[in-house]
Parts: C-alpha cells; structure tokens; sequence
C-alpha cells in the first residue's frame, strides 16, 4: 500500500493556539484515496527545519501533503524551504501574478506588493492553480516521493483536495474497509475479556482496535484485500452475538441519534427529571431537530423542596431515604410522568462532586430510574471522574437505559 | 531555551477520526513552563516507529513530552517503544499493579488480566502516580532528553501536566507575557472598531490578536522582555477604559465562572424557564461545584402545555403573540420565578431551527427574559448559525444578561 505522510507547517501550530484541524482532514481524504498515513510532523516556519523534514519525509513517503507557510507575509517559507530540499532556486511564477491581481480587481482591492510573494515557487514542479484563495498551491517530486503543498486556510485545502490533488492522487478502490462497533456500559477491559475468543479467531487476518469514551466502548475493525467486506460483517456479527445489545451502533452512529430515532419511531412521549445531571439530559434530548414530536418537557429538581413541590416526592422519603437513593429515584421519575401525562419519564440523583459524599454513597454514587406504563427500573451507578465526567456518563447511562427500553 | 518536542500515538490519530488536542494543549503549558516546542509527530501503534521517533526526538529535544499508548490493550505499545528506544526490557511494576486493583475494587469491579499491562514498563526509568485513571505516567532519560509518556486520555494529561510533571520541569519565570482579555456581547468588527486607537498606540510593544467564539470574543495580548506585566496592565486599564463591562474576564475566566462567582457572592437565589435552550442554562448553571447555594432547580417547558401547566403562562397569550414572542419569554420567567419562590428567573423561548422559521420570526429568532424583584427585563436576538450554535449563544447570552444584573 502506499505510504503518505501529512506536514503542517506554522509557529501558531506549535504555541497552544490552533488546534490542527487540517492534518485529521487530510488523514480521512488519504485513507479514503487508498493511502496509509504513517506520520505526522508539525515545524515551525523556519525555512532549514521545514527542508529538513521535507526530505526526511520523501524517504520513506510515496506521497506528501503539506500545509500551511504560502500566503503573502515574510513567515510563509514553505516554498522556499521545498526548493531548498529540492537544491534548486525559486523562479517568479507570471501566470499567479496574474491571477492574484485579477482576483484583487475582482473584490474591488489594489494588489499590495507582498502578495507577489506568493508567485514565486521551485523552479522543477508544476503551480496548481487555487480557486478557492490567492496562494496557489504546488506539485513536485522528491525523493521517492511526490509532495504537494498546500495553503494552511481550511477551506482551501478542503477545495484543493476534492478538486485539483485528490483526482489526481486517487489509487482507484479503497484497499482498506474499516468499521467501528460502538458498544455502551461495559469497561473498556471488561468488554475486551468478553471479546477475547472473536479476537484470536480473527486476529490474523483482521485488525482491532479499542477507543474508550467514557461509558462507551468502540471496536474498530479494518481488514485489507480481498473479501474485506464479507470478512467485516462476518466478525461484526461474531462480535453481536458475543455482546447483544450492548451494542448500538456502527461507525457514524450516536447514542443520541440511536435513541432520538428510536423514539420518534416508537410514538412514545417521554420527560426528565433530573437532579445531579442539572438539565443535562433534556438538553441532549432536544439537541437534534424534531425534538418536539416526543419530548414535552421536564424538570431539574435541584434542591428538595423542588422534588417536593414539582415531582410530588414525599419529603419523608427524603428524610428518611436521603435526596440520592433509588427510593427518590423512583419517585421522581413516577411524578414526572404523572406531572407531564407522558408514556416515560427518565430521572437522575446522585453525588456528582466533589463535595457531598459519604462512605456509604461516595462521590459518584448516582441512581437513575426509568417509568414507564409497566413499571418503574432504577439502576445505581458508581462513576468514576470528576463531576463534568460523572454527569456526563449519568446522561449516557440514563439515555442508555431508554434505548434498550424501546427495543 | 530549552527545546521541546511533542510525540502523539495512536492509530485513530492518523485515521481521520480523532483531531488530536492534547499536542495543542501541551504546547500552551510548555510555553508556560519556558520552553520552545520545535516539533510535534504523531505515529501509528507501531513499537518500531514509536521507538525510532523517540531516538530521533532524543537527539534534538531537551525535553519530550509523548501522550497515548498507555492502555490495557494489545494496541498499546508506547512503553514497549520505549525500553526498545532505550535498549532495555520491561520490567513489572508491583505498586502499579496493586493500585490498580485497588481502583477496580473501589468502583465495585474485578481487574481483568490484561490490566496488567499496564505494570509493565521499562526498567529503567520512574513511574509516576495518575490519580485521574489507572495507566501510570513514566519518566526517563534518552539520548540528550527527558522522555515522559502520558495516557492519551485529556483528562488525564492535563491532571498529570499540572498536577506531576509540570512542577518538575518548570525552568522559571516566563519570557513571554501574555494576556487574553475577553469580551462579550461586541462583534468581531465592532470590537476592533471601538479598540483601534489602543492597538494604534501601542501595537510598536504589544502584539494584539482576536479570536472570535460565538458571542465571545477574546483579545489576545503579547508582549516579550522587560517591562511586560506593567505593558500589559496598562494596555489592559485602556481596553477596560472602552469596553467597560463588556469585558467580562481575562485569561482562565470563563463567563460561567464569573456568574457563577458573582451568584455565591450575591447571596441571591436563581432559576430557569427554559424552551428552545432544552435544559442547557440549567445545565450550565449546576456545571460548577457549589451551585446548589443559589439553585434550587427549573423548568424545562418544551411544549405549549409545559409551558401553561408548570409555568402558568396564560395559553390565551401563547395563541396571540406566539410561543416565540416577548410576553411569553417574560411570562414564562415570572412564572417561573413565583413557582421556586427565588430571587432572579432567567427564560428563553426561540426558534433553533432548522424548521420552525416565518418571515416574520426566521430561524434564530429568540427572547431572553429576567425577572427579579425590581422588575423583568426582555431582549430579542437575531442569532445566526446551525441549531446547536443558536441553542449555546442564546445560554450564554442569557448567562450575560444575569452577569450584568448581579453588577
């Protein structure tokens, strides 16, 4: 397969400023094109260090995308840097001076001298003509390597990618398939225990990897070659019968959008109350359009007298059960959905920190409840992390809880 | 200055599917610390690659700082990479073992066997306690650097940067003063335009920089050499001189922590009402430790009858003027205010799209209302943006409204 590798180039790239949003675009444009990224280098704009790493890179690259350090003032050296690795001197490029001018007069601005800075390229190498900025961007051989480079606006490099490199790059079929099986509630060890057999049968000829975010678990999967399609949905289906419905979606799937979908399909109304989580679960439940056709409303019940005067919990309950409890628990989801005539309602209470734990109900200690017609569950959880990350995953775990609800 | 440089390993780091922010993050804090990051690489979960980019890194870099590749899983490999970058073996580190254990017992759960990877590291070198997971950070020297590994976990690196290596790499005062002054409530443009004269006085010694985030803006100040805390206060007395309260903070200040300061300080109590926002105030508002000093809890009033039943705004009012409409916002905060029986109630009702819009009330369209003891006040944005950055704008607009009350 060949080899690519991604170099950006920048000194605000290197200062805690900018998030390097271009290189994890390219990585998804590469992959897709039949190419495996296997390096990424940030420089700073520094003409020798980025020469330097040019020809480290066209080595052991066959192809190399590099952005950033082409526009028009004295710190973009990419250009100069690329024709100091190549040993050869950069020429005044006549057809971009046109193309800058025009594209000034076009927005009514007079060219200012600088921007001639950015006509002058490599004197071996082909200008790509930049439809979508002034600088241009630029096609050379290095090495063993071919190396384009690109501005660092990502629009630009979006442009030039879809329509000028990635045409020109394309290796035909993908040679990878890749899927990710995202599975929620189980530990990231736990559940690589329950899939152990799967993974050794598989092994050889399929790649796994494991992600962790927070309460929920993703199996990526990528296979090479021949029959890569068929293998993947055979070790997806290895994997579901291993897990059941611990799993809820594949690749681009949410829990959010799995249960959003759900819900709008089962015709099921459905309220919150929530008292750890502070609002929390209603928000994700009204983050995606359509919100409406199945969510009324709900209510945090922060303090107890909120409980009490809003969810109808008996404040003996309270006393005597504490506000964090599955008793509580159960009484807040049972009031809501009395409260909003609803078919379920979801609630929370626990301890989400840092202050306010016990020895018998630490910090993390959180119990959600779900009623619906039939009978109200609650589940106590013990979460790890700090508060942000324990009302987090008490959304997740209660947003999980009404996924399997609804089948 | 020391020279730094910043290794990240993961195979989802080069696949598309992860923007890598922890090089991001790690740069700000090594600038902090006084070092200049020459260098970041990212590589795939590959021990020859990690540990021929470690070497290479250890001839140039006073200082490498590597994150990922430090889990229970077969694809975590970086502690490996690096006793083969160091030509030693790895070695079981009994204390790892047992706190790990210890964690998994303290939420209830048995360690699987493949935790124990995570004990193995490299004979030589220092193992360092991660009181945010259960994968231990590692110090050690190679080549001319130190090398320490950190989980890939965010959370994690920065507990571990803050908390353990950053106090042991500090090499003293900074050399480079920075500021950020933020700014709410000004656009982009306005901004520059109101603060043009103190950039023109002073942009010879100070560089000015502007980011822009939704109705946030920030106003980034630099100054290097001596003399530069006292540059930056005065050049921070004249933006205050312009702006007024429309500076709500600097640096680490978020607008939420200064509400949320100003609410303890104000011994006032708070609630919400919220329609189009989902629960987000409320969300927001119990984010922060201490919150229930001044929260007593809220209401999410999604639907008409929400709205009538929990906030007895009048449906006669919603049929007239609209359930996106200045009375209801400002029926809805009152209502909301009488049921809690608090100080201040904060109400949003809005159109978040992408349906819903009229020519009259497009989409974006939203009424933010506080009620108070004194009297209630209602302001109408025209937000632009997808649902999700009107359905933040319109919580922090809200959080600013409350910020200028609580003076």
């Amino acid at each position: 397969m060949a080899i690519a590798e991604i170099i950006t180039v920048g000194d605000e790239l290197l200062s805690g400023e900018t998030v390097d949003t271009n290189a994890s675009y390219l990585d998804g444009e590469l992959e897709r094109l039949g190419f495996e990224v296997r390096r990424h280098t940030t420089v700073p704009d520094e003409v020798e260090l980025i020469a330097e790493v040019f020809r480290a890179a066209s080595e052991r690259a066959d192809l190399i995308l590099c952005s950033g350090g082409l526009g028009p003032t004295e710190d973009d050296l990419t250009m100069l840097a690329l024709a100091t690795a190549m040993g050869c001197v950069l020429t005044r490029h006549e057809p971009t001076i046109v193309a800058i001018r025009e594209r000034f007069a076009r927005f009514g601005r007079e060219m200012t001298p600088n921007n001639e800075r950015q006509a002058m390229v490599p004197e071996r190498g082909e200008v790509l003509e930049n439809k979508a900025g002034t600088a241009p961007a630029f096609r050379a051989e290095l090495g063993r390597a071919v190396i384009y480079l690109l501005p660092g606006v990502p629009r630009e490099v979006r442009y030039l990618v879809q329509k000028v490199i990635g045409p020109r790059i394309d290796r035909g079929a993908p040679v990878l398939y890749r899927r990710t099986v995202k599975v929620v509630g189980l530990g990231e060890s736990r559940l690589e225990h329950e899939i152990q057999a799967v993974v050794d049968a598989y092994r050889d000829r399929v790649r796994f990897g494991y992600r962790a975010l927070s309460i929920e678990n993703h199996i990526k999967l990528a296979v090479r070659g021949e029959g890569a399609f068929e293998l993947i949905e055979e070790v997806s289906s290895a994997l579901r019968a291993k897990l059941g419905d611990a799993i809820f979606g594949t690749d681009a799937d949410e829990l959010l959008s799995v249960v959003h979908r759900r819900l709008v399909a089962s015709g099921r109304t459905v309220t919150t109350a929530e008292s750890c989580t502070g609002g929390l679960v209603a928000k994700m439940l009204t983050e995606l359009p359509g919100a409406s056709s199945f969510f009324v409303g709900g209510v945090v019940a922060y303090a107890n007298r909120a409980k009490t005067t809003l969810l109808d919990v008996p404040s003996a309950l309270i006393e005597s059960e504490g506000a964090v409890s599955e008793a509580v628990a159960r009484a807040m989801a049972e009031g809501a959905r009395r409260r909003f005539a609803v078919d379920v309602a979801l609630s929370a209470t626990g301890i989400a920190g840092p202050d306010g734990g016990s020895e018998e109900k630490p910090v993390g200690t959180v119990f959600i409840a779900l009623a619906d017609d039939k009978e109200t569950v609650c589940v106590r959880l013990q979460l790890p992390g700090d508060r942000s990350t324990i009302r987090s995953n008490t959304a997740l775990a209660l947003l999980d809880l009404l996924r399997r609800r609804l089948g």
